[in-house]
């Protein structure tokens, strides 16, 4: 028998609560703020989220108990598999000291950890006699999850997909349909917002502003309809924490600390799911993990935005949220990790980069590309283009501590996968990916270092 | 914490050793025949077959040691997981003693069983000096996990894929493309026979018969060069075993005997590797599970087709082979299991199921969708519409269990994912499918029971 690839973590080890980084915090968040720019009141979150929903999102707790009902749907998948890299180090040529570990969120039906919060978010709002839910969709692994959830949950589920991607992205839509969601083209007449739009262009292509408008738009109008978020808020990054919770047991039953543990970051969640559990070690004293939170250079928040309050959506319709922000009015280029297309980022993963606990950096999206290929190849997992950044970040990192002749122990998250992205591994596989830098405003048409 | 859902083996204890069923048939296998009736020598398959697969297709072994490089590369996915499909009896409103098991080999990138026999092909054409293989495809999945393999471990792949599998699924194209096989629109201008058939129809949209005999002409004619075929052989069937094995020790794990073990069968390589090592189980005295294929009923092969010699291919330029056959002429209606469109079946299978040790039903692909979506919305996993045909099984055991008031414990092997079946789906969701029926020759537009 040779040497060990796999971590399983038996099913009664799997974590029973929820880490609660906003105890931890080195300052406390500012609170959210409404359009005349006062606190928030909670009443105001309450007519589109369920009580449960919005006591998380300020709560104090720094352990949230992990509902039994949820506990028994995330049981279907989880924990979920962690493994050490070893064909893709020796694809990479790397020393017997710089060990690459990943955990791996793609093996439930929806494709990404965005299942971790769908289950308890449907939970909750059933447990507060919600029948249906609202929400938009770009990209589609969010749409996606919810869609799968409210199957498991006899919840009913509308999403308003943005017209371009409707268009562009069929199989979400068929997969959204098939786990029985109401699958709507944004804009649609059936929301004062998309009739406004569909008056003034009536061939609108949406965006993701105008899906969210739709979507809070009929959960604030119906007492019996809430809206549901998949990232940046507080109670998102909460959920996802039984990602990190679940790696540290793993990462100690392979008998290695990590030295660094990288995700991608768009709106933040995945990044906080397996960071935040070991900012806490950290804090404990039990290790000396980095957190790196690797971004698009085409759509850098973090890297290169301001941290200043801002709204969470292009519009302007949501509260305004302190964060680091390129701006609600910026449109990031096309890239092919569209869950990473957003201009700001969870206040609270802004919050400890703007504290510097958590490292963040760039790359393009050619570069990712091209280490998820690498990777796929070596590993036999095709990766979602927005997983393939967390990729890359741990390529850097490796190559890094080669090149200093030093040891490194790189765990990263590989958060979806991407068999519903390979219209975007054709571009790449026939070199017309281009790619964008925000720095210098300019568009490369051909592949960079 | 509640009941247990999954059953998760140990890394350390995965099987090491393939069973080899041929030592335990009730009788012996009639010898493969050449063009002149004469039982085939080894010499002519090894103008194709590396010498350890044609050792491997006549063994009277019966266990074969896998070696240690195949193990390394099997452990980046296995052992697959086996999991009580909890959710899905409550869907199905079973009683308690009704219990349903399934075992999923779709976690691999190419998402199905075939990895399991292509990672040891190739492993042995390596061994053998073999620079390069090549093989057809149509619905895609052997295509894409022999590619995965190959990239794994540096062989190169040429795939001829039908032409019009190439032109309607892209996606399959781009997976094997992206894994860096070479994926050829059959018919071709690289082979006499694909030359012959352009020069008859230049608008050809090919056929497996084409692309079998395409790939097998550039084998038989390079010297460094092998064929790989993904089902049907003995080989093969020896290479699926492992997934019994596993199960046989994750059942032990859950406490139970399963009283039925079901798989959908088309060439019959998943219904050899769940079902065999139950077959030994049995023969040893250690069980009394019975062993069910399900094939559609557009193409029944087992259930109405004749036991003889036949064919192998459409074209009639492979030995013939004893098994259940529609004949080699028959052309199965366009169901949306690509993998089960087959006119033969595994001479192991059929020798198996004449002798009556394996049972045999067909379904109704409507049936099969309606059962695989139930499940799905359950259990949070898409299956292929292959797959679909096992749940279908698995589904009318419970009921009829239910119905007679008997406890039963059901374990169907859930073969692959279906995100690249979407399509397919799509056409089900709109109730666009069709159904037909071999045995009353009658094409179904509606959905039956």
């Amino acid at each position: 028998m040779s040497e060990q690839y796999r971590f399983v973590l038996p099913e009664k080890e799997m974590p029973t609560a929820w880490y609660n980084v906003q105890v931890d915090l080195p300052e406390q968040l500012g609170p959210p703020l409404d359009p005349a720019g006062n606190p928030l009141s909670p009443e105001a979150l309450l007519a589109i989220f369920p009580p449960d929903i919005v006591e998380q999102e300020m709560s104090r707790e720094r352990y949230i108990d992990i509902p039994g009902p949820v506990l028994d749907i995330l049981r279907t998948y989880r924990p979920s598999p962690l493994s050490r890299a070893r064909m893709f180090e020796k694809a990479l040529g790397l020393p017997d000291d710089v060990q690459i570990y990943y955990k791996y969120e793609g093996i439930n039906a929806s494709g990404s950890h965005k299942a971790n919060t769908a289950i308890p978010q449907i939970y909750y709002n059933k447990k507060a006699g919600i029948s249906k839910l609202t929400t938009e969709t770009g990209a589609g692994q969010w749409g996606s999850a919810l869609s799968m959830a409210g199957s498991q949950m006899n919840m009913d589920i509308d999403v308003f997909m943005v017209a371009i991607s409707y268009d562009q992205k069929p199989y979400r839509r068929i997969f959204m349909e098939s786990f029985g969601a109401k699958v709507h083209r944004s804009p649609t007449t059936l929301t004062e917002v998309g009739r406004r739009v569909l008056a003034e262009d009536p061939d609108s292509l949406g965006s993701l502003g105008i899906a969210i408008s739709e979507a809070v738009e009929i959960a604030a109008a119906n007492p019996d309809i809430n809206y549901s978020l998949g990232s940046v808020l507080n109670h998102v990054c909460i959920h996802q924490s039984i990602i990190g919770e679940e790696a540290i047991l793993q990462m100690e039953m392979a008998g290695v600390e990590p030295d660094v543990v990288i995700a991608c970051c768009g709106g933040g969640s995945n990044l906080a799911g397996i960071g935040f559990p070991y900012y806490r070690r950290r804090l404990d004293g039990k290790t000396n993990t980095r957190i790196v939170a690797v971004e698009p250079k085409a759509c850098p928040t973090l890297t290169a935005g301001d941290y200043r309050y801002d709204f969470g959506d292009e519009a302007g319709l949501t509260p305004q949220m302190q964060m680091y922000t390129l701006g609600h009015d910026f449109i990031p280029p096309g890239i092919h990790a569209g869950g990473l297309r957003y201009h700001g980022d969870s206040p609270l993963v802004s919050a400890l980069v703007r504290a510097g606990e958590i490292e963040a950096m760039s790359v393009y999206q050619n570069d990712c590309f091209d280490a998820a290929m690498i990777f796929a190849r070596a590993e036999a997992h095709l990766p979602a283009p927005e997983s393939s950044h967390a990729i890359a970040g741990a390529v850097a990192e490796a190559k890094a501590a080669a090149e200093a002749g030093e040891s490194r122990v790189i765990l990263f998250n590989l958060s979806g996968h991407g068999f519903l992205d390979l219209a975007s591994y054709d571009r790449y596989n026939k070199g017309d990916l281009v790619d964008y830098d925000f720095a210098s405003g300019t568009v490369l048409g051909e592949h960079t270092e």
